[in-house]
């Protein structure tokens, strides 16, 4: 029986209609990534890319081959970092410079690396050079946001001139719309409660264990309950934090092996499906730290959003939660080589 | 110089990089309708589909030829018509029954038709059928939104079974949250100066004449302000009206002649992109007439939707509302063959 869930953070309805459902394999779309010569992001030619901002290296030199991490401004970014933050009135409407930063992190020298095969360690470096660049960018008056987002696969908007594994980090002078919403909600919830919400929900999907797919120390991966994408997976810091960069580094290694584990586990029951990553995190310096929590939203991009969700701003979702759960958790298993 | 937009209703943040523009002739995703045998949708094949609601016929007998318009139920419908409306808590979660209406209107009984080419009449008649269609769906008490939505083109997401030119009516028990964040920003313009913001949008585009793509009587296209894709177009009722269903059967004919020569010269422009055309209208019974405007939006999907786009709430568009406006004025004069 097809059914309406609510999003309780940003409010948004999603119609889950499981018969239409398809087995994970049914999916089907599968990322090739190719070997090419002359990838600008590949160790040796770091010539081709505008000189580097930051990079872990053994004492080589900078914009040169020897790195595990690298930094760099986008070439093609589309905002003025050197500009003043500039707003006007445009008659009825509003309008603002495009002032902020765009940078790619490239999380390793190999072409053919990606989340699902990099070792947990190259993942943790490449997220404590993340972290550290959130804790520069902050600085910058005229940045309200810092996003961090990662598309892999075409489907998923990655470029096929940059398949070589790469994030973007973006300082904005504006906050988001949909963390806007979350944040919006959350602070209903807070009113109203004194609670955060995201605490309450890690809470209970812990106790309920139906949509929870891995759990470590510090870091658990749910299923979303309202879920717009089939297998949409957060991954939530188990103890209350609002803003990425606050986290403590002792965390990092169970975050880099939840983040692995859990887009390997994807990897391998939607055959190499295209998706989104996305870091939600607290703007800077705007936001009462009890209300947000930070998290990590992974949308795999299986299936095509048509005119009804573009129009509507809800969604209609395949796979129930609960099922995604189960399914993932099995792949977890035998990844994990235990028995079933 | 790339700049941030915001629209006025919802608050969205669309930036705007003509760095990264294209001619209109470079997006080029073509979209091709082939002929099929035994369509559903063509004429003698009615059998096929659910027997039909409603149909515009010359004393012909229902289910079988000789119609102009039909409407049908979905036969994949993911709603229950004949289902009580319930609602639960869901643990901290919300659920509701997926009661509603999924209903398809087949637009013409040629298999090849489709707005750009359809006459002005036909088109008439089937936004009459769509207009009559509502006005009987909301005397369902368990139906708070009515939307109608058209998808041409696979990347717009029409399947390729239903390439029959068809557009759907969604009787839905909950009211969209893109329709509800329209609403919540026309409803704080009006509390703050007792005029509908639409109508304001309206006055003042009319008179900058600079996104204004055509104009008549009582209907005008304009490319939207802060548009989320490029060559995004708003067509708007000059007369204050909420709702739809409450427009006066006179104006459907100017209407048709809008909502076709608009597409006709998206069609040219672009060449023959997959587009989305939705129609906000105002909640049934639920907010004050004054403070809504009912629309069509049309939204070429000549680009993929990356992470950012995702993630963020905000959008990347690389063509100006006003040079995507100019290009549209300029292939309606060459199709209404006037001089340049």
């Amino acid at each position: 029986m097809p059914e309406f869930r609510k999003d309780p953070i940003t409010r948004r309805w999603v119609i889950f209609s499981t018969e239409r459902s398809k087995r994970p394999s049914d999916f089907g779309k599968v990322t090739v990534i190719k070997e090419e010569t002359n990838c600008p992001f590949c160790e040796g030619n770091e010539a081709m890319t505008p000189a580097e901002i930051f990079a872990i290296r053994n004492g080589t030199e900078p914009d040169g081959p020897g790195w595990k991490v690298r930094l760099i401004p986008d070439k093609f970014s589309i905002f003025e970092k050197n500009e003043e933050l500039t707003k006007k009135a445009h008659g009825i409407y509003d309008k603002m410079s495009a002032t902020g930063v765009h940078e790619l992190i490239i999380e390793t020298p190999n072409h053919m690396g990606s989340i699902h095969n990099l070792s947990y360690e190259e993942i943790e470096t490449f997220l404590k050079v993340t972290k550290m660049r959130f804790n520069d960018l902050k600085n910058d008056y005229r940045i309200q946001y810092i996003l961090f987002v990662k598309n892999y696969g075409s489907e998923a908007g990655a470029k096929f001139s940059h398949s070589h594994s790469h994030s973007h980090i973006l300082g904005l002078p504006v906050i988001p719309k949909r963390v806007k919403e979350e944040i919006d909600g959350a602070k209903d919830f807070y009113d109203f409660r004194e609670r955060c919400i995201f605490c309450d929900i890690i809470f209970e999907e812990l106790s309920d264990d139906i949509r929870v797919i891995m759990n470590n120390e510090e870091f658990v991966a749910l299923s979303a309950y309202a879920g717009r994408f089939p297998y949409e997976t957060h991954i939530y810091p188990k103890k209350h934090i609002a803003s990425f960069e606050n986290t403590p580094d002792y965390m990092m290694k169970e975050l880099s092996v939840i983040l692995k584990d859990t887009i390997k586990s994807l990897y391998d029951t939607l055959g190499n499906p295209a998706y989104n990553v996305v870091l939600h995190t607290s703007p800077v310096n705007q936001v009462m730290p009890v209300l947000y929590h930070w998290h990590i939203e992974i949308m795999p991009r299986i299936n095509k959003v048509a005119g009804f969700e573009w129009g509507s701003g809800f969604y209609i979702n395949s796979v129930l939660p609960e099922d995604a759960t189960e399914a993932m958790k099995e792949q977890l298993k035998k990844n994990t080589g235990e028995i079933l």
